[in-house]
């Protein structure tokens, strides 16, 4: 510690939000170097590497081979499987000295495509499986809490390939255990989800959340053992709904109904149900978006939800990847005066609608109208009749109105059923650890990778894609284990294994430390030593517990009575063992 | 070898011309992505990471932390210094999604400075020597040899700080002590090489070659102990002539003299010389050249030579860094009517010349004229009269003309004297593999990094910056280390240490070849096994002597008798040795 590169601080960086980023800079282990980017201080580096290694291991386990991509990549084949512009803003795009596009890649599924490509010809060579733990690019809109949504980071990403579905399936198994034994290994708990595969492309992906409070994915679970991302989670089909029994619509004047609440009221006020009062779910709230294609177009869509719903924004944006989508701007409203902000009805909009039957065919995007499931067909509505201060209610879908199709678009409800009928769904936050792909023959199609099989037919490969992003695994960690005074590592990943401290300035005291710390290096355990002379005990203990070593032995007053005192970080024990002893002791306490 | 991912090459790739190169990508170790931009293939990555084990621990061991910094840096800290623009197109820059300017690192003095000035604030704090191992990045205008001289290359970076230059000489020496350590301990030639500074600024450095003809770097060595790269070289000044007996000039046509040589020939044929015939020696050639500085003006110098050496671009350049050089084209020689191409002669050039009287002050830049050192004070020279089809001769340096000052510009040449005084030069190739720097103060003043000395005084901090290109050493590895067949690598940094070769379709070899490799695995020796049962047994000892793994153990025949057979890769000896001590055999040999 006396030599260390290390500064800790007693206050939190003014731009850190989430304990994990505050600890890591706090104790030492990462700085922020520009927005999204950050340098591995020695401690940092310790702990990044021994995961690494975790996660070398474990993919070696599995008979995945490693080798080593650059970042800097050709636009070429990026261009051939679209995602050079499907990526959008989020890659990092440059030119080099002949005007040549180049990308600082995201994750390498076209190059691997390509190596295989040109070292393997036949059905012989496969399966095999390759990885690399490289750095990541990602031009990050929002770069949040340190590394966990960094714009430069580390990513383990692997690339199978077989010869038939089946072989793919084996391989994503085996990708899988491999990542199930990464997070047992490292104790960090985890829920594998089922995902959307968004500008990956490809069937089946899952992800590996780690549960946890300040994550950004959403994810839920039924007590029968589903669980998936929200953006993953479908609406559970429902039947039509018998409307031979509504009246027909009917215009009423609602001058003071601006929210869904007031609009309930004036309806149960002026037009009362028969059976029971009406409720914001009797609403239809129709929502006005704005999709940018991949290609820069900007497409308009209007989206219709039961009004005691909100749109959730994310789940709208995977059910129309790889597009992006925001609110629409009053400036983009203007310029469809059918559409009344505030009283927005499906009477003028849809497949139905004027506009749709006048416009010459192809010369503009049609204003699409997409339902959310839970508007079931038959379903009667209280919606807006188009303009201000009117709405009409016995509003029947597949009567009265008809839309161009459904989206997955409001937000999932704790309580909400399964999609496969495994009970109600419960909600919880989660920060996304890992993620596997089922990509299919995109990818080998689009970059012309076959292999002849028995038969010496050309045959495109099918391909799986494998991602943990390492150094936020890292960050996950810390989240993990650490209390009010700092980090708490698992000893699988601690920068050391104990950190000697000493106490006072006799050099008895240091003497002896020197030595433990000698022998305990030559047993295999890894000391972090603080010999610092003129740095008080109380900075020292703080310290400790900051950088969060499992366990410190404290050489000090006790020395002159021959003891030393064994303290574990976790659990805030500590135990005086003889001095004379001290090795086979802190041996046996680690080991444990 | 049944599973892993490589593929040997029997034919040379077309796009390499060196045996390393040829030799990396034929053997599976290296992958050629884009221009200059490689993938490390497996037995590419082992020896890759085997070496740079090598770098960490030496550096480890003279004290040297390791960190871990972005490749992608922020524009303001590079701006500061000067290297944003110094770099020219070498420097891969980008923008990202908010406009922002960034570059791929080429080396991180700026950041390293930035970081330590973040932590540190004491003189207690000092001496620090800080390093990573990382992918660097250079737009090379003409990327060659593979991973020689690549656009993405892996770079051990070091950069130590200190409060005196005293302390600046220390840690120089302890960086140089490791570098010798770290090529001692892979086998490989050196010569530390004075050296210049180039963009990186600073005063004293060195560079590491390993000696070698198809090397980029030309450096000079003398009996005595000198060594520099030609680039620094400098000539031993000589004492001023006495042109007291020389004639006035003299102009003389000379309509069959396009060449140094006719010239002479014409010389010595219309105006003999008393003592001895004219020569080359006697001509004073001048150059003309642009130089591109950082900022992208283009300045015309012109640089006077003896005839009988040739200019030597890359020591121009190096001594006008950081501006780029090359010849005048006609075009901007055009603009310059005063200079005939073919007769330059200084007399209308040079501080005295008609246009520098006559331009207003600072109006454009004048016309500077340089002379090599060999041109000494009151020689007289045969050269241009700058009229077509005339020369003088007699003309006087310091009588008849002036220059602007001296420029290091001709080519060194076996036999020249060394500036020690240490004896005669001979001139070899090398490759570059390492480069060590005292920076002194320069980034530290553009910077703002100080600390508080023993005084409290605020004291700019001196600094060394330490490389070695990783990857390029992996390629000298190879080329020092290899024959016809393939490659052979040291012990130190082979990717196996044992091949085992099975010959036959004798189950018994196979079995018996799997218990082999799984004892010498178990006894710390690494193994590559081939046990490809299709494959001849003439392509497997291709293969092996391909991918230069340093012992072969051949598992085959001899197994009736009892026997395995050992190969030495360098030697080309084998030696039969009973399969029941083959363990213990094979230990042996490999360990002596």
């Amino acid at each position: 510690m006396s030599t260390l590169f290390v500064r800790t601080l007693r206050d939190d960086p003014s731009d850190a939000e989430v304990d994990s980023h505050k600890l890591l800079v706090r104790a030492g282990y990462i700085r922020r170097t520009a927005p999204g980017i950050y340098t591995w201080l020695p401690l940092g580096l310790l702990v990044l590497r021994r995961l690494e290694a975790i996660v070398r291991e474990e993919m070696n386990a599995e008979g995945a081979q490693e080798v080593l991509f650059p970042a800097l990549l050709p636009r070429e084949p990026y261009e051939k499987t679209g995602r050079w512009e499907e990526y959008g803003p989020n890659l990092f795009r440059l030119k080099d000295r002949k005007e040549a596009d180049y990308l600082l890649a995201p994750t390498h599924e076209e190059v691997f495509t390509l190596l295989v490509k040109d070292m393997y010809s036949s059905y012989k060579d496969l399966p095999v499986t390759l990885y690399q733990i490289q750095t990541k690019y990602r031009d990050e809109a929002r770069p949040r809490a340190g590394v966990i949504r960094a714009r430069e980071f580390v990513m383990k990403d692997a690339y199978s390939f077989d010869l038939t579905d089946e072989g793919l399936d084996r391989s994503y198994m085996a990708m899988r255990r491999a990542y199930e034994n990464i997070f047992r290994r490292v104790g960090l708990p985890y829920v594998i989800c089922s995902a959307v595969s968004g500008a990956m492309g490809g069937s089946r992906s899952e992800e590996f959340l780690f549960p946890c409070a300040i994550g950004e994915d959403t994810f839920v679970q039924s007590a029968g053992g589903y669980a998936a991302n929200t953006e993953a989670v479908t609406t559970l089909p429902a039947a039509p709904v018998d409307f031979s029994a509504v009246p027909l619509p009917e215009v009423v004047d609602t001058p003071d109904a601006p929210t869904i609440d007031s609009l309930v009221d004036v309806f149960n006020s002026v037009r009362p149900a028969n059976d029971r009062p009406w409720n914001a779910a009797d609403t239809l709230k129709n929502v006005v978006v704005t999709a940018t294609h991949p290609d820069g177009t900007r497409e308009l869509l209007i989206i219709g939800v039961p009004g005691d719903r909100e749109v959730d924004m994310k789940r709208v944006e995977a059910a129309l990847s790889p597009a992006q989508v925001e609110m629409a701007t009053p400036e983009e409203l203007a310029e469809y005066p059918e559409l009344v902000p505030g009283y927005i009805g499906p009477q003028v909009i849809g497949p139905q609608s004027p506009r749709r039957k006048d416009l010459p065919e192809g010369e503009r995007m049609p204003l699409r109208y997409l339902l959310d499931p839970h508007v079931v067909r038959g379903s009667a509505w209280i919606t807006g009749a188009n303009k201000k201060n009117q709405h009409v209610f016995h509003l029947v879908y597949g009567r009265d109105f008809e839309a161009d199709g459904t989206i997955e678009a409001v937000e999932v409800r704790s309580g909400d059923e399964a999609p496969d009928g495994s009970g109600p769904l419960s909600i919880s936050r989660g920060i996304e650890i890992g993620h596997i792909f089922q990509l299919g023959r995109k990818y080998a199609k689009a970059l012309g990778l076959t292999v002849l099989d028995n038969n010496g037919k050309a045959t495109v490969v099918t391909m799986g894609s494998y991602g943990i992003g390492v150094s936020r695994l890292l960050a996950a960690l810390a989240e993990h284990n650490h209390d009010d005074a700092g980090l708490i590592w698992p000893r699988a990943v601690a920068p050391a294994t104990v950190q000697i401290l000493t106490t006072g300035k006799d050099d008895a005291v240091f003497d002896t430390a020197e030595r433990l710390a000698a022998g305990l290096e030559e047993a295999g355990i890894d000391v972090l030593l603080d010999d610092r002379r003129k740095v008080s005990a109380g900075v020292k203990f703080a310290d400790f517990e900051l950088i969060g070593v499992p366990y410190a032995v404290v050489v000090g007053r006790g020395l002159k009575r021959g003891v030393v005192e064994i303290r574990n970080r976790r659990e805030g024990t500590s135990v005086e063992v003889p001095v004379d002893n001290a090795l086979a002791e802190v041996s046996r306490t680690v080991d444990n």
